[in-house]
């Protein structure tokens, strides 16, 4: 692994502290960090280097997934960081920061390849870059990256306006956009798992799927993010980006040892295949939710309006399903149910792969029928893979009775999202960063979506916070005559294992 | 359930204390008996009622799975039981018996439907059934059954001789053959699986499978059984019954709801499209072991000819491993291997199905290679069927890493297979036993087997006790280019659950 200066805008947020921190801490620990890492860390306020250093040390022991027990390693770790005041706006100070970088490039004696971590306000990304760029940051001989995280823009239009700014500084190949549901360990299985498995090769198609449903739910409300969320809604926060990089990634076919190159062209392939929706399409095809006052594991919350600088008018959509279709060989005929919202009944990322069932049953309505065969995939809040299977109890008047032949991840030796993808980019791997023709192509099949919310062509649902979101998310599936998976009170069961146990859906 | 006079040959034997009464004790806690059901136990002794149902007591006491807390339930279940001495040969005896069991028809007021139940030595079949016969025993108005159990014949002559004498005393239909292994509960759920699960029917099929492993091993040495088992070694006491019965439950492919003449079709199809071994071609497909001195779980084991009443000269096969071929669409080209034997490093019954790798993959021999995919289902220790997948993990070079996504029942709830044989011969209900033409073309198959080894055709090889056998029964995977699943140290992985382990084989 090349040597590299890892610098830090937004270096005291609140990013940098949970997740950043915590993240190269756990890298250093696995010896998945260059030999000689350094971080510059930058923000607004003046700080000494020895308060920043004791500030990362207190965000590793606060939240670190492995416990910082030896103070020897952690002191070594804080050791690499450097603090240095930055006013975004100031030229000089991006001088001054190049002083600094080269200094202690040659005390170290490193190559120059310098990573430019943004963590800050998106409307700060453009004015940032220009400035690495003409301060001479960006023009060492070594390699430089830089690193953004969501929202590339508000719409198709101002994402193009802050790429093309962009662009200016970085090329395609240094820009890694962080979507940390690509981080997610079983996301980053996905591909593998269809790639190196012949009996679900043989199964990855509208020959045996009947449907796909990927679901987001949270239990949070819109927290302290009110004035950032009321103008972005489910559709931005969620749907334009994790909700439909999720989609790419279950629907990708890949050859073997695919190059990233390989993998960012099945996606683009697949988001090019996506049926457009038209504006007067939106709303027979998504379903748009807002919570109102509810209960959520015993505790009343109140409604998405009475929440904190939201305003008691507002049309903002906390909740979106959606049905889409891929127009590609493979999947032509399987509806892709998406949906995400907050103030659900619990928490949960996973995709239900949902198999046909064979013609010989469907010509027999009449009788007792197995359960459809369910692949499961669960990203959270454990990591999963559960195989639903139909047996018959031939001592029970051979009743079909369904079991689930399950995989669980070991919790604790999960990498975080974070670990992954910063240890991707220090090795400038880009298969699970957002190209730029995935975020173009995604905001372009979505703006029609907001078209119509904008123009209240879609009614606002609302649905009491501690449900599973509007009735009307229920009906889209079961207009085809499907239904949202393990939506009840037992959906944890399908983590139960060890035993035959009933299955329970909300239907 | 209609009512029966439960008449039990043997009731003082072996097989009825540990088996017989405890399996019928458990259909009576869980109300699969009919409503008067009564039992008349035959044995050579004069006991009285009541010290033969102090035995029945005890044996259910000392062997059910449910322990017997409630002593009036007890009580009341061994109410239930008469004795009757009887000499097999003596024509009186069944005269007697006929009288007695026509009282009880009266005092119960019962239809008389008798089911016969022949727990004694298979030289006693023909002599018990026609005395049934003569004796008037089978001549009432209700319905009649016999049921007994392997070994039926000794090679297809013997066979045929003991069918057509039984036939003259009961109707195909009126013959119950137990072979226990049909009765386990993951043999039962093999078709249901395949027949209505649409993923793993798409899979049943050459195309995706490359073959097909079916063991059944023992630790267990010869034990009390010597004078049989020299006669009849592996190749009749496990290979031409549960063997091959295995063979067909997992190859036949059933559509839904199949009535039991259908399965029973579709068994005995297998079995005609079984590919017949010649003479002078088992020494390439058929390896016959006998053990030898060695260890198993730290303790010394004396060689199979040290036995007690095994002759320092014998040759008896105590294990046999044999490569078959089924000659139907389904299945041309992949071959089915079977293998069992005693004083085996571990006890374990499993039949594990090998996927092919995909065409693509083949093609790049050099490179690192994922796991083949493997569906197993395990019949013993413990019930469960896991599947293994690929996975890459993107965090250590993507290196392949095989995962168990498993189900396994709760030990405790599942009936043992004379619980579910003698409900399904209760209710008449003939599916899950060996229909006369199974037994008869097993015998058909296996004859020439029995010949090239009578004639010394093919070499008996020794293996050490506590091993998998001969090494031959390797080479005989290793010449297609498969090896046998599942044989190592760490072979009990597969039931580990929970976490991410690594895969360890043999090879």
């Amino acid at each position: 692994m090349e040597t590299v200066t890892f610098v830090l805008f937004g270096a005291t947020g609140d990013l940098a502290k949970r997740k950043i921190y915590p993240a190269l801490y756990n890298l250093f620990l696995e010896q998945k960090l260059p030999k000689c890492f350094h971080v510059i860390g930058l923000g607004r306020r003046e700080l000494s280097d020895e308060v920043f250093q004791a500030g990362v040390e207190q965000s590793v022991t606060q939240f670190s997934r492995r416990k910082a027990n030896d103070p020897v390693s952690l002191k070594s770790f804080v050791h690499a960081f450097r603090y240095q005041a930055l006013d975004i706006g100031r030229k000089e100070d991006y001088t001054k920061l190049l002083q600094r970088i080269e200094q202690r490039e040659r005390e170290l004696n490193l190559t120059p390849n310098r990573m430019f971590y943004l963590s800050v306000g998106p409307e700060f990304f453009a004015a940032i870059a220009t400035n690495i760029k003409e301060s001479g940051l960006g023009s060492a001989a070594g390699w430089k990256r830089l690193l953004i995280e969501k929202p590339f823009g508000h719409d198709l239009q101002s994402a193009r306006e802050l790429n093309r700014q962009l662009s200016e500084a970085f090329s395609e190949q240094e820009i890694f956009r962080i979507d940390h549901y690509l981080g997610k360990p079983m996301v980053q299985k996905l591909g593998a798992l269809q790639q190196n498995n012949p009996v679900l090769d043989a199964l990855w198609t509208n020959r045996y799927i009947a449907n796909v449903q990927i679901t987001a739910n949270e239990t949070v409300g819109v927290e302290e993010r009110a004035g950032y969320y009321d103008r972005a809604g489910a559709v931005r926060d969620m749907f334009q980006n994790h909700m439909l990089q999720l989609l790419m990634m279950v629907a990708i076919h890949l050859p073997k040892n695919s190059t990233p190159e390989e993998v960012r062209l099945k996606k683009k392939k697949v988001m090019e295949d996506l049926v457009p929706l038209h504006k007067q399409d939106i709303a027979s095809h998504v379903i748009r939710g807002q919570y109102a006052a509810g209960t959520i594991q015993g505790k009343s919350v109140p409604g998405y309006t009475s929440e904190p600088n939201i305003s008691e008018a507002s049309l903002n959509d906390t909740f979106i399903a959606a049905k889409l279709q891929i127009d590609a060989p493979f999947w032509r005929g399987v509806p892709f149910y998406i949906r995400t919202g907050k103030r659900l009944k619990e928490k949960s990322t996973r995709i239900v792969v949902e198999f046909k069932e064979p013609l010989k049953q469907q010509a027999s309505a009449q009788e007792e029928k197995p359960m459809p065969n369910l692949l499961v995939f669960e990203m959270s809040p454990h990591e999963g893979i559960t195989l639903q299977l139909n047996t018959r109890d031939p001592q029970h008047q051979g009743a079909f009775k369904p079991i689930h032949i399950d995989f669980h991840s070991n919790h604790q030796d999960l990498p975080e999202a974070y670990e992954n993808l910063l240890y991707d980019a220090l090795l400038g791997k880009p298969t699970f960063f957002a190209h730029w023709d995935e975020v173009e192509l995604s905001w372009q099949w979505v703006e029609p979506i907001l078209q119509a919310f904008g123009d209240q062509l879609v009614p606002l649902h609302p649905y009491p916070a501690g449900t599973y979101g509007p009735a009307e998310s229920d009906a889209l599936l079961a207009k085809d005559g499907y239904h949202w998976w393990f939506d009840s009170e037992c959906s944890s069961e399908i983590q139960l294992k060890g035993e035959q146990y009933a299955y329970h859906s909300n239907h």
